[in-house]
């Protein structure tokens, strides 16, 4: 219902691809560790904090941008969530390999590179999904296709905790494990946030 | 301060009352389990997914509706949130019992059965109060019982904590038992969250 | 791009400056408490209910006045916001004497007092902050002095989880202090979030 005059400060879809571009490698970069060897892990942590300050820096400049446009593309506070929320994915991709490294975890069962993959899958799209915002196109088909990723990572995480507590593992390892698993679940839900966020926003625009 | 035209579109109040019927529902079969055999877990868990995506249809068709609505009979914003806030009582509900499948969690202390029924009765407090959101009210005494019934949960939460730790309980069934009790807490502060929500709505609209 | 009129309802501020002097008391408590003989653990939780009780009857004086008002100093959303974080900040402070007790940990690394001590200064500059939101003053020197302790607090954090995992520790212990490091953690992640609360409220009244 806002009026739109013309011509829009159209920066805000290229500040959120570059948003989504940090989250794309750091999708990718946690897949590449999690299948490479433990020899490796500290060295992507370090990358992964510097692609979250850079997504820091990205999402600040979406919020600075807001707050001095008089007209803005959607809604305002739209605008901010969005933002913090790709933000959120960023944080939980970093967040697991930190855990990674500071827990000492152990040889890790094939099921998190799977959880990986998943999520690699759900960065590219959401990558993919950004100059939609500009049309409000092909977003449907967006949230769609995140949901059901978010389904087959709900389902590989419950077998990662089932397996977990079935037979007799050590409680140390339990415990490192579960952190690392629930890591991973919560960058999964974060990537699904942003889809259900953006769907959101396509279903008041349209 | 939002232009009130009638007639005005009703049907948010009926959409609020099934997903709390859902909630409702939920809760009971929560109870149920919790008091009954182990070999029934799992049945149940499957029940209660099911009603999970009932909750997130009816959680849906609110936020449609919002979307299609010029008018509606409260703050826009104050309806998503609502509808989220109730969702997230489903959730926990719902991921209690998984939990104690997924788990494998041993016998039950006493103390959780009665953390159901305490759930059980925000759930019918919830659904109670759905009707008053259309004039607005007994919504007081809702939060007001609400916010009672949170104290007696976050009590008898601390109690099981307390015993959790108190003797040489294996580290492995803390884990598991902690897991459970956080997850029921969580359900407790979400009803309470879904009565506080409920407060400021009727704040603003009185 | 709110009208102001005068005289503006500047009781907000007094407030604000009300409940964040109830944030201060409890942190000061918390580090003395931490860096104190565990037998006055107890009493100093009980000081710490009443003080988050307090805070909640602050925080709710707050809401009544946003919703009582025609004209507020701010945006209403913001106010309700940036209350509701600050509230949050003496709830995780509550929690870790809570955790302490209830959990029954056992000798605290000194690492702990060092982490209630970023919290006391995080809660001494959110006080002095409080005055500025009249003028819209030094907030931004306050935005950064909180992210630098937020970053040493984080630090912190990661020492004390890397030690908890490097040593043979005993599992119950290791959940135990977890279970604390995590919440002095969420403290000061609810100051950074104030803190981010405040600089937006800035940014856009600027």
């Amino acid at each position: 219902m806002r009026f739109k005059l013309t011509p829009q400060n159209t920066s805000f879809y290229g500040q959120f691809a570059t948003l989504a571009t940090h989250i794309r490698d750091a999708a990718h970069l946690l897949q590449a560790t999690v299948e490479g060897p433990p020899g490796e892990w500290e060295s992507a942590a370090r990358r992964l904090k510097e692609l979250e300050h850079q997504g820091d820096e990205a999402t600040h400049a979406i919020l600075s941008a807001v707050n001095s446009s008089f007209i803005t593309p959607f809604d305002r506070d739209d605008i901010y969530r969005l933002a913090a929320r790709l933000d959120d994915c960023l944080d939980h991709i970093e967040a697991s390999v930190e855990i990674m490294v500071l827990y000492r975890v152990g040889e890790l069962p094939a099921a998190v590179a799977e959880q990986a993959r998943v999520l690699t899958q759900m960065a590219d799209l959401t990558l993919e999904a950004m100059p939609g915002l500009e049309k409000m196109h092909n977003l449907r088909e967006f949230w769609i296709a995140v949901n059901s990723l978010e389904n087959d990572a709900d389902r590989n995480y419950r077998q990662m905790i089932a397996a977990l507590f079935d037979g007799d593992r050590d409680a140390v390892d339990i415990i490192k494990f579960k952190e690392l698993f629930d890591e991973l679940e919560a960058a999964a839900d974060s990537f699904e946030t942003v889809a259900n966020t953006v769907e959101s926003i396509a279903a008041k625009e349209s």
